[in-house]
């Protein structure tokens, strides 16, 4: 299109001096995307003066002078609320911002003075940040290009534990009287599939993260359109694919695979084409402590949901991503958030938990030679360590406020190093408390090591 | 793109044998759309059992078998929520369905008898016919297609009466401070575009129609975006066409005039091509009742938003329409609804007072030579009318449910034949009443000239 075409000879031209970066925010939902973002650009508004960035060598150096909001690009994408997130903030009481929904962006200039001096080479120099926040639910859609219906519906159900079937018990009760073969009803299978992407909404709700078709659970402007009315057909084991893909168009099985064909051309294709591939950089936000408070079968969800999400950032020669778009992004980061949740000293076990938990998917990137680095931040810290005394023993502690208003002085737990054993989840298991953010305070938001993100993720482009 | 291509070629396919219609619904806010389309479906599902459709000649014949719901052709388009709709008419006590939003769609297989039968050709035979819904507020944006972004807010409120002026009056204060040449602040110009929007929504929810951008009213997916945070710019006037030109793309004139064109390219004009460009047949459906009750500005108001929204229908050879698309819409209904919201001896005063109201359109449109027809017709009848002695003198009445339950038997007013004078306001106006369907009863849903519609709209397809 030439609309396209326009807007990447623009980026072109921009990245030819290597003055353009776009950078995308993204993770699965509660995992802190809006918090993030919203740090990212306050710390950045405020570099050169209050924020504290010592990680970021550039503001270390004093060579980074700042960063204006400027008009974003693509008119047609809803501008990152950061206004009223930062708003939420500074209410009182202060209160987390709303999460996003669906893509947003925010394009940043940013200030700086380049590290060495050269002849011709002006004392300041910009450089475009453009911002995304996207859902990482999309992300799990991925994995959906490489399956037909008839392989998709056969494999939907392999990884999932108990409780989360359970969610999907209704549905699967109906589902499971639909004969192939039979005539669609179309107003049928609208309500057998509200039935399944009710139990997705359950099942998210109930902190369960590997869920798909992903746009099941943000259908905006596709709502009660039938490309969001499909779901997999039980009992297909007893037919031949001949047999199946010689039922007629009428077809309870030929509606739903035609339906499944259009998701995945009109609905995720298009977000990898037009988003996507235009990517630079891209951090991952994961909830680790979330997920290890809920228990083992969440946790080996979001295990899984992590690997399929990943797939779309390995590039290797025989990865699904790159056998289907041509991949850009040329540096990620994974991070656990909200590490303000735990005392300091458990913050190198949350990355090493972290690492844990992608050991194969950071495999594979290693392999494909994608720089990768884990860490572990707070985004937007809520809390203060304090060192307390405890049957005679010197201890740390988190000091904050509950979500309900109620100071609090706790230790929420130790984070095991490695995926939890059967015996951590009998013995223990981890705590995770909610806490209010701070009062607001004139200056940058209060965080820990968004400095080293910042350094990790553009720190090479404002050298 | 192929997709559409594949489409178009199965049109064509089915058109070639003159089986298949494409029949949209439209009106603006409130005008009834939803329960038309609803008694439409209705009416052809009990089509040769229950339905009264005497002037439907194919059913008054006898030849008219049934229709039934089958798979919509565009899986990306909502489904029109026909069960949604019958099921709350079947509440106790009987609601209005709820209105949709954006556009969408329904296929029914209609069944009849060819009036000839002839050697080869089969008993039976059937029609595909395609409905649609969408909201008028999207064809009010077709002139916006003639303008440039200049043009565009020099004649904004050439028509305004002094209400809604007053409704802006807000935005106004912040708009007019806005110096075009000025650095442009993103979120202020989102902050001032949501006073307009809201302005908008105000002036809808106060029984205006003639509002524009429409898809500030619906912003769906869009919501946020800089593509619907613009406005027009007062005191342009002091500004020549080379100045404002050559302004910087950073001005708050170039960012307002690059949202302009965005909303133009990938708002407008999508819905043309790939909706409008594709409908056989068009009813315009018009609460003539509920602006006659709204007193004279909002009837004058909603007088030009028909002659703008009319534009999309006219195909003259010099008319904005025709140099934009091609056109196709071969016949064309406009009807004044709830016509059972009057007494009957009134139904003709009713399509007179259409017919003055639509006066320069419906002249265009015969000149045009596009076949169009006025009528009066009540959907879903909501009352019944009875003949009542008032001092001395047999009048008529209605005779129904009001929305809070009441019984009631009332006379609303005389409709006047023309545009109504001052003194019509002055002296009487109308007393348009809100009344609650009639409980469900078995069969079709009750109406007034159904059956005259559908005879206009598709009773030639069914000969």
């Amino acid at each position: 299109m030439p609309q396209d075409l326009t807007r990447d000879l623009m980026d072109l031209i921009e990245r030819g001096r290597d003055r353009q970066l776009r950078l995308a925010v993204t993770g699965l939902s509660r995992a802190g995307k809006t918090a993030f973002l919203t740090s990212l650009v306050d710390q950045l508004r405020h570099a050169g003066l209050e924020a504290r960035l010592d990680l970021l060598s550039a503001s270390r150096k004093g060579r980074l002078l700042g960063a204006q909001r400027v008009a974003q690009q693509d008119l047609g994408v809803p501008r990152f609320p950061f206004d009223q997130a930062r708003a939420s903030l500074e209410q009182d009481p202060p209160c987390w911002p709303e999460p996003t929904r669906g893509i947003s962006e925010l394009r940043l200039k940013i200030r700086y003075r380049p590290s060495r001096q050269a002849w011709l080479r002006p004392e300041t120099v910009e450089l475009t940040l453009d911002l995304f926040d996207y859902p990482g639910e999309w992300l799990l859609d991925l994995p959906l290009l490489e399956h037909d219906y008839l392989s998709w519906s056969q494999t939907q159900f392999d990884e999932a534990g108990p409780t989360r079937r359970a969610m999907l018990a209704t549905w699967e009760r109906e589902a499971t009287q639909l004969a192939p073969d039979a005539d669609a009803d179309e107003a049928r299978l609208a309500e057998i599939s509200e039935l399944y992407a009710s139990g997705l909404r359950q099942a998210r709700e109930a902190g369960f993260s590997n869920l798909q078709p992903g746009r099941f659970l943000l259908p905006g402007d596709l709502r009660d359109a039938p490309v969001l009315q499909f779901f997999p057909l039980p009992g297909l084991a007893n037919w031949s694919q001949e047999r199946l893909a010689a039922l007629p168009e009428s077809s309870i099985y030929a509606s739903l695979a035609r339906r499944f064909r259009y998701y995945q051309e009109h609905v995720v294709r298009p977000f990898y084409r037009e988003h996507f591939r235009r990517f630079d950089r891209q951090i991952v936000l994961v909830d680790v402590l979330g997920a290890l408070t809920a228990g083992p079968e969440r946790f080996e969800d979001l295990s899984q949901a992590l690997a399929r999400l990943m797939q779309s950032f390995n590039y290797g020669q025989r990865s699904l991503f790159s056998r289907l778009f041509t991949p850009r992004i040329d540096r990620l980061a994974i991070a656990a958030t909200k590490a303000d949740h735990v005392t300091p000293e458990q913050h190198v076990r949350l990355v090493g938990l972290l690492e844990a938990l992608l050991a194969e998917p950071l495999k594979n990137l290693k392999y494909a030679n994608i720089p990768v680095k884990a860490m572990s931040l707070a985004s937007i810290r809520a809390t203060e360590a304090r060192e307390v005394k405890h049957q005679g023993r010197i201890t740390s502690a988190l000091k904050g406020t509950s979500m309900d208003g109620e100071p609090l002085l706790t230790f929420p737990g130790e984070v095991p190093t490695r995926i939890p054993s059967a015996d951590f989840w009998e013995r223990q298991g981890f705590n995770f408390i909610a806490f209010r953010p701070q009062p607001s305070a004139p200056g940058a938001l209060p965080h820990i090591r968004m400095d080293a993100a910042l350094e990790w993720l553009l720190g090479d482009k404002l050298e």
